[in-house]
This record gives structure tokens, sequence and C-alpha cells, in this order.
């Protein structure tokens, strides 16, 4: 096949995703549901950061998460330990969630959630370029990652609201200057709204928390 | 675009892909050049490993070094800081390597190489599909990453020779399990080779250079 060939079909792909997507983001904020999805590398916390939440923001508010994975049930096991409702998306070897499997599982989300965040496939480069129908889009970088990340992978960085930097537990460990990071994350992308966290010890979650409460009033009182 | 369309133009890729992939095998094997492909998430020290190899086998043996990258040439520039030649691809977006792209390089590479070794895009999903022309295929995962990864990434694991575990040094700040992660990897691929380093304190790095300079023996001996 061509190269010319080979992008027309990611144009294709990317087109349908993309209306699919804003259908979904209009029913999503109709319902006044903040969506949130959230990127990044394996194991760089995205699992962990969500069972934080639940247990911060639950039960005062209606939590609901869906998970992708390559394989397994695992982080919707996990999920659903804190007494969260979550959806496995198995992909089968698919490096990214589209918006058209978020629309196979919309008779199954309850209308009344606070809170829907969908958990892409751990994955630093090809979720980026998937519209989800999310209303935010979180970016987390684990500090093991190291500080040169964002110029390198920086479509995630480029189309995220927050880059979220997470075990920050670790940092005294680590060649790892977040200065450097958030510097090079700006320069990408100056309107990042940037947390620092550690699932952890707690650090940073309560500024986060705070921020995705307020970001559900803006939703509400906006489409009232 | 339908799924079966979608299956189709994947085939068409990774059929033509193979084919260039094993003329490439076969003529490094031909110059007695091992070559390996390293593939793991962003962050997981495949660079760091790259610069720990270069100290130990360089100048006794001559290296090579091929970095993919979606932007920046960060990583060549670290290898040429060795003193080793290294060749960067940037996809500019595309989240692995290709063989034609090493094919293309193939005029610049030296024919008295004793090891070439390719860096691929910090992606454990997408590189592990793509044949690059390799003798040796090695997924590396790092201790931050988690000890659950093998089975929820499996094609990396099953298609890989060596799993080798980075950044040990972390183990005791972690909830990381060795064993499990082990266990784990070899009951996708019971055949892998398995060695737990850290190129901060060098731990674990004498074991896979000496099983590099046997496998650099055995294609030599077996080719001769």
């Amino acid at each position: 096949m061509t190269k010319r060939k080979e992008r027309l079909v990611l144009q294709d792909l990317l087109g349908s995703n993309k209306k699919i997507a804003n259908e979904i983001r209009e029913k999503l904020i109709q319902q006044g549901i903040l969506t949130a999805n959230l990127l990044s590398s394996p194991g760089a916390g995205k699992t962990t950061l969500l069972e934080k939440l639940a247990k911060e923001l639950s039960p005062a508010y209606r939590l609901g998460v869906i998970e992708g994975d390559i394989e397994t049930q695992r982080d919707a096991e996990r999920i659903r330990a804190q007494g969260i409702p979550a959806w496995q998306i198995t992909t089968g070897g698919a490096c990214h969630l589209e918006a058209k499997m978020i629309g196979n599982l919309f008779p199954q989300i309850p209308p009344d959630l606070d809170f829907l965040f969908i958990e892409n496939v751990g994955n630093l480069v090809c979720p980026a370029s998937y519209d989800l129908g999310e209303k935010l889009r979180l970016v987390l970088l684990s500090s093991p990652e190291g500080d040169d990340k964002p110029k390198k992978y920086p479509k995630a960085f480029t189309t995220a609201d927050c880059l979220v930097i997470t075990k920050a537990d670790l940092i005294p460990h680590l060649p790892f200057d977040p200065a450097k990071v958030i510097q090079e994350a700006l320069e990408l992308n100056p309107q990042l709204k940037i947390f620092t966290i550690s699932a952890l010890t707690g650090e940073g979650i309560q500024d986060l928390v705070a921020f995705l409460l307020q970001q559900l009033q803006e939703l509400r009182s906006s489409h009232a």
C-alpha cells in the first residue's frame, strides 16, 4: 500500500471517529455528566488514581468508569472493588479506544452519573489521536518515565487539558526534574493545567479533586 | 470503513513488512552482525541500557544504534556521546518502526559492526506487531510500571526472546513483585530468557552482556 493510501485510510477513520465523538460529547453534557479521558503509558498510575478519586468523591458523587485494555478484566475488577460501576472494553490487540466503543456502551451507562472516567489503553502515542467524546482529557506522566518525555511524545500533551505528574513520592530516588517537565509541557501547550500527585501519600489529590468539582459545576451551570 | 476492510489493510501492511524484514535479517546475519530490537513503554530505560552496554562492549566490539522516536534527536545524541554511531529515525507521529525504515538506513550501516541495536518507539503495544529483521527481540519492563503488565500487553511478551526487568534499584520503594512478573511472562512464553537489571547500580548487566556475546558467537559459528 502506498503512503498516500495509508494516509487516506487514516483520515477516513479519524473523520468518522470525530463525528461519533461529537455526538457522545453532546449527549453527556446534556445529561450533566463530566467525562474525562485518561491517557498515559502503561503503568503510569491511571487505575490507582481512579481508585483514589473513587475514595474521595464517592458516595457524595456518582462515578462510573470505562476501562480500556488490550487483554484482561483486571482494571475493571479493581474499580468495582471500590463500589464503582465499571465497564471493561478489551480491544483484543488494538492500541487505543475509539468513540464507537464508547457509543456501544451507552445503554449501560446510568444517566444520573456525575463523573464518567474513561481509562484508555496504556499507550502514550495512539490514543492521543482519538477523540472519545470527553469534556476533559488528562495525560498522566509518572516520574520514573523521565523528564524528557513531553517533546518526544508531543501529541498527548498538545491535545490534553491537564497534565498529571504521578508517583511524586518516587522523585527523591530518581533523576527527574519536575520543573523541566512542566516547562516543556507548557511550551507545547500553554493552556495545560498541571497537577503533581502521589496516590500513595495523597500529595496533590485534593487540588485535582477541587478542579474536577469546579469543572462539573461549570458544565452544569453553562448547560442548565 | 468496515471492520473487515480495516483487517485487510492491516494484513497487507504486515505481509509486506515481513517480507522486507526477512531480507534484512538474512543480510545482517550474513554480515555477522547480531541485531537486537528493543521494545518497551516510554521511559522504561531503553536508551540508558544502551548507554550502559556501550560502556561495557565498546571499543572491544563495534556497536551501532538505530533510534526510533516520534520526535526529537535526543536519544541519538545520548548514544553518540558514548562514541557510538547512531541513526535517528523520527516517525513524525507513527507509533512504531517498520522494516522498510531500517532498509532505508542500510547504506549508512558499516558492514563490520558486531552489534546493531534498534531502539523502537516507546510503546508496549504497536511495535510488537512489526518484525524489523532483528535476530533477537528484547522487551524491557521497568519495575515502576507494575507487576501486572505481561498479561495486559501480551504480544510484546509472546514475540520476545528476552524479558529485561529494568530499574531494579527502585524495587524496594515499590509495590512490585518480580516473581509475579516472571511467572506471568513465562506462562505467556516459556522460552523467554529473563534478566533483572539496574543500569544505575550495574546489577544484572554482566549477565546480559555475557548472553549477548554468546549469541554473537553462535550466530557467527552457525553462519561461518
